[in-house]
Parts: C-alpha cells; sequence; structure tokens
C-alpha cells in the first residue's frame, strides 16, 4: 500500500502557520501515549498549565489547553460567556475579528462591530467612543489580526472597557510567544491561543485562560451553554482540582508536544524570544525593500511574525507561492478575503523566526522574481 | 528544567482508550509538519477520507475527521441536524447515550428517552413501539456502550427507523475498527467515531460520515448551527472539492497518524482484525473465569473490545487498579456513574487486543488478587 507520510519533505513553513516545529517537540509528540486519567499526565496537564501561566503572564486558575485548535478556543470564549439577547462589541479589521462577531451573532447576542479598514489598527479613543454610548457585556479583539499583519493596541483598550465594566475577550493565537502578551495586566477576561504559531507546536490545541470574573459570569448563566464540548463549567473538573473527573478523552501527545514547547520558550527565556522575534523581522522587511518588495502596514503595528507585503503589479502571486514551494521547499501565505491577491503573508513565528531562514526566503525570492 | 516526557513508560493500555500505538504511528505522527493547504497534505486529506470510507462501509462524501476528539464528534452530528424545537429520540443505556440526550437538550430539541437499564442492549422492538407512537426528526443511539461493555443492535434498529423517516444518528467510538460497522447498509444517516480505540491512533480526532439525507436536512436549516467550529456547511468547503477553503487549521500530524493507522487495519483486513478482537476477548472473558471475575454483560450482547467486569465482593477496585498501573504498568479503567466502584472496564482494542497481552494481565491480576 501507497504511504504518502513517509516522503513528506521538511518544508521551511513561512505561511500564517502553522510554523517549523523543532526535534524536541516532535520528540514528545511521539512519546507513548498515557491514559487521560493517569497520575503522571495528570502532572503533565499541571505542569502545562503552569507553563502557559507564565507565558500568558496570568495567575488564572483555569488555564488550558482546548482540545481543538484555535477557532475553537475562540468558540470556547465566546460560547461560555455569551447568552442570547447579550450586547457584544466586536472590533474587527481582518478576518478574525469577522469571526468573532460571526460567532456571538450565532449565539444569539446582539452584536454591534466596530469597522477598521484592514491593514489599520483599532483606534482605541474610537472604541472609547463606542462604549461610551452604549452598555456591553464582552467587547473582544484580535491581538495579531493574522489575516493583515496589524497588531492592534489591547493593553490601551483593556483599562477603556475596565472602567465600563464589560468583559474584554482577547484573540491571542498568533502573538502567544512571539511579543509579550500580558493577561492580567491588561484586564483580559478571556483570552485564547494556538499551537501551531509562535509556540513551535503542530496545529491541535487551543490554550486558553478566563479570569475570576469570567467564571463568576459562568456561574450566574440562565441558560446552559449550548455546546457541551466547550462548557467551561465541566471541563474545570477535568483540569483542575484534586481527584479529577472525566469529561472527554483529552488529546495526550499533543499536550505532551505543547508542554515541550512551552518548556523551550521557557529555557530560552520570554525577553529573548520576542527580540528573535524582532530582528528576524528587521532583517526581512530590510532584505524586502531591497528587491522592492513594500511592508502593508505602517511600522508602529506591524507583527513581527506576521509579515503582510504587497504583491508587486503584474506579478501572479499564486504562482510564485507555487515555485517557491516546488522549487525551494518554502510555504508562504496568501492573501484572505478582500486581500486576496494583493498580499502575501509571510510568518516568522516561533522556531521559524531565525535570519537563516529569512535569508533562505530572500535567496529565493530573488530567483523566483528575477531581481 | 524538568522534564516530564522524557521518563514516560510505555503503559499497556487497557482501559476504555486510549489504547496501544503501533510505533508506525507514531513515526507517522512526527512526520514533519506541512501547511494546512500543502498540495501533499491535500492528498494525504483525499485519502484518509478514503480509507476512512473503507472502515465504515459507506459511500458517502463528506467522511472525513473533525479536528478534536469523540465527543466533539458526537455534538457535531446533533448540532448539524437538529434546530430548536426538533423532536428528537435518544436511546439511552449508558454514560454516552446520556450524553447525547443532554448535547441535543441543550441544542433546544424536545428530547424523549428510550431507557434501559445499563448492562442490558437497546430492544428494538421498544424502539419501534415509541417510534410508531411519536415522530422523531433525529433518533440516536450508541453502537459500543464504553460505559457498560453493551454493543446495541444498531443494525435491527435501522430498518425500522428508516420505515419512518427519521434521521439516524450512530456513535461508533468504540466500535470502529474493532467489529463490524456498515455506516450505509445499516442506513446510518450520521455516524461519529473516536481514533483512541479500536483504531490505535492517540486520541484528538474524530471520525465522521454524513449521508446525503443528512447533508439535505443541513441544507434546509432555518437557523444557522450555533456552533461555527463544527458547521459542516462551512468545513465541508475544507474537506472536499477541487478548491480547498480555508475554515480553520486542521490538526496535521493528527491526520497523518490516523491515516497510517488505517493503513495499518487495512494491510491486516478488516475480517481479520474483527477475529483477532473476537479471539483475545475470549481469551480474556475465559482466563477471568478461572479466578473467579465474573464478566457483566450477557454473551450475545458483550463487545469484544471493552470487556466490563463484575469487581469481586470485598475487593478494594481503586487499589487494584493503583496497583496494576504501578507494580505492572497496566492500566485498566474504572466504572462511571451509578458502576462506579461496581465494575472495572478492561479495554482490547486495536494494537491493544492480542492475547500475549491478555495473558499480561491475567498474570497481574492473580498477583495482585493473590489467587
Amino acid at each position: 500500500m501507497t504511504d504518502l507520510i513517509e516522503n513528506i519533505p521538511e518544508i521551511l513553513l513561512m505561511g500564517p502557520g502553522p510554523s517549523c516545529v523543532p526535534e524536541e517537540v516532535y520528540e514528545a509528540l511521539r512519546a507513548p501515549t498515557l491514559g487521560h486519567l493517569d497520575p503522571l499526565f495528570i502532572e503533565i496537564m499541571d505542569e502545562t498549565k503552569e507553563r502557559l501561566r507564565l507565558v500568558m503572564k496570568t495567575d488564572n486558575d483555569l488555564t488550558f489547553p482546548v482540545s481543538a485548535t484555535g477557532s475553537a478556543g475562540m468558540e470556547a470564549c465566546l460560547v461560555n460567556l455569551i447568552e442570547p439577547g447579550d450586547r457584544v462589541l466586536v472590533l474587527v479589521n481582518g478576518v478574525f475579528g469577522g469571526r468573532m462577531a460571526e460567532i456571538a451573532r450565532r449565539l444569539g447576542a446582539e452584536v454591534d462591530t466596530l469597522d477598521v479598514p484592514w491593514g489599520k489598527p483599532v483606534d482605541p479613543a474610537e472604541v472609547e467612543r463606542v462604549v461610551s454610548k452604549r452598555e456591553y457585556k464582552v467587547v473582544s479583539v484580535v491581538h495579531a489580526e493574522t489575516s493583515t499583519g496589524v497588531r492592534n493596541p489591547v493593553e490601551e483598550i483593556g483599562p477603556i472597557l475596565k472602567l465600563r465594566g464589560a468583559l474584554y475577550v482577547v484573540d491571542t493565537v498568533t502573538s502567544l510567544g512571539g511579543i509579550d502578551v500580558r493577561c492580567d495586566e491588561w484586564g483580559v477576561d478571556a483570552l485564547y491561543s494556538g499551537t501551531q504559531k509562535c509556540l513551535s507546536c503542530p496545529p491541535g490545541l487551543s490554550p486558553v485562560s478566563f479570569s475570576q470574573r469570567a467564571l463568576e459570569t459562568i456561574d450566574r448563566r440562565k441558560s446552559k451553554v449550548p455546546n457541551w464540548y466547550l462548557d467551561m463549567s465541566l471541563i474545570k473538573s477535568y483540569w483542575e482540582g484534586k481527584k479529577r473527573a472525566y469529561h472527554h478523552t483529552a488529546p495526550i501527545n499533543m499536550i505532551y508536544a505543547l508542554y515541550r514547547a512551552l518548556g523551550l520558550v521557557q529555557a530560552e527565556g520570554l525577553e529573548n524570544v520576542f527580540a528573535r522575534h524582532r530582528k528576524s523581522h528587521e532583517h526581512l522587511a530590510a532584505g524586502l525593500r531591497e528587491i522592492g518588495i513594500e511592508m502593508f502596514v505602517e511600522p508602529a503595528f506591524r507583527l513581527p511574525m506576521l509579515n503582510a507585503v504587497r504583491v508587486p503589479d503584474g506579478v501572479d502571486e499564486a504562482a510564485v507561492r507555487s515555485r517557491l514551494r516546488e522549487s525551494h521547499r518554502i510555504e508562504i501565505g496568501a492573501g484572505l478575503g478582500p486581500l486576496a491577491g494583493k498580499i502575501w503573508r509571510i510568518g516568522l513565528m516561533g522556531h521559524t523566526s531565525k535570519e537563516e531562514n529569512v535569508d533562505r526566503l530572500l535567496g529565493a525570492m530573488r530567483k523566483v522574481l528575477g531581481r
């Protein structure tokens, strides 16, 4: 029987995620599977929670990886906090903000959006203006908008919401482990992320964290969470406490990989990790300038790990991506939605984020574009 | 920094899942991560669907692994087919039937249950009686009730429902790959499973399949699926068709592992796999009888892969499990709910299901029980 897995080549993953996975993380992924209530596995769970708290900068008890990918983390945060009829404000400047609004609507919320042109950051003064006119139970925003390469000023929006009493939901799928995330200091009530971006782990889990205020909101719900799999009031008895109760069978080996990946981030040191992301980003921006490729986002709000760049006039963007993949074993990402065909998204996330990888991409781009 | 992964021992997994994972599957799990829209990964997706169709015995187009564990597969089947106010009948003779009813209620369905004592199978004549009195949009049942070790006569219930026009949802989490599952022949409209049972793959994915009639029901929905992550109308554009659209980032490496695990099942041959499960089950039942341990379920409805056995009088069941784990590196499972303390659940699933493993367990049981 043919086996397509045997010959999978090593691709330099410079798209919007997944990113390259270090050997040590692959090794952890294939460690012997334990039972989901095995005492050693419970130790690994507890230590994974502790490691997540360090990278998220939080003391929140309920901090753990949801057993599904990043979009399920988004759903988990919203479905637990929102009940039908709740007023929700979503700050939208890309695909993932739009997705939050869509999920909130499906949950029966009264959703308002503050729409900002794609490629621009959300303006905290605008948020202030909107929340002073109407009361919201939940306000949500994406920290690192993967569809545009924009960093939103999450740290400035938090204090504004605190004054109004709204719950603050923040998407850190692409930011966590690449730029500073300060869950507690910024007043975040529900935060979610993914493993396959700056944490350099394969996709499959979504780390989340809920504040005490978020948990109290969940306790006060009038209706049951309409999503059994993601109901925090049930899941927490598996992830917390002295006696663990079965809820669902956790993805054991993926949790090994996340545990190990978080260990690597800690061993390098968060500040060093952030500096490495900044440095390889600057190296990329300078190199692209030399071959006449412009960045899509203004410098102050550029994400170091997700570089949106303009496709030069007259270039067939799909053909370039395809040649990079076929002849150079490099993956870069296409634009999404209104940016399809107009930008490329070059990821420098986690283990991918090294100057030598940037040089390899620049060399390949020169060849493919003939510059 | 301590690393708990380095010293994970090889445990003989004889609980209710996860089961032992073959070396070849671990190797696939750690193959290089590809992008979720990489052309080679799309080939692997397509072949995984094809392999799932073979083991499920279906021609259903929409057959693929949901990006989360088995319980999310249950949720996926129900949340896509049920709208508020729909009448749903759940056949309940264990934890997992109960969970289906709970999920359906949370979705706003009018749920009736046909409750059968735990340890007994559902009686098709009873189903006939209930569905002849009231019309149901959806009827759901668990094929292999993991909490009790009972096989329900799914093949006899299907034709009854067909006459009434109800959609038939079947949980094959524990049965798939261990006993015969005939999705199309039995008239199943939505089927879900897990990877960590008889498919011998780590937990993390839930293979599902939807019939044409199920898809038409989804197309005719009045309300959007209140679960964005599991909305089949969105996910199918990632898993089907010539041009794949991003929905969420699939758990790449878990899909490699499932692909490989399904390949091993095919290479052995489904009939041989079923015979091996039967044989090691019979070997276990005979060996347990010798040391005075009785089976909980009557022979005709016993599951070969999940052996519920009565804890002998006066035995501290938790202490036995703990000694098996600590001194013999064997995991067996406890009873759930009303069966807690009364039964053990001994899994003989997939790669675990071998006579030599049964002998190892029997030897250890003799020592621990002093028999």
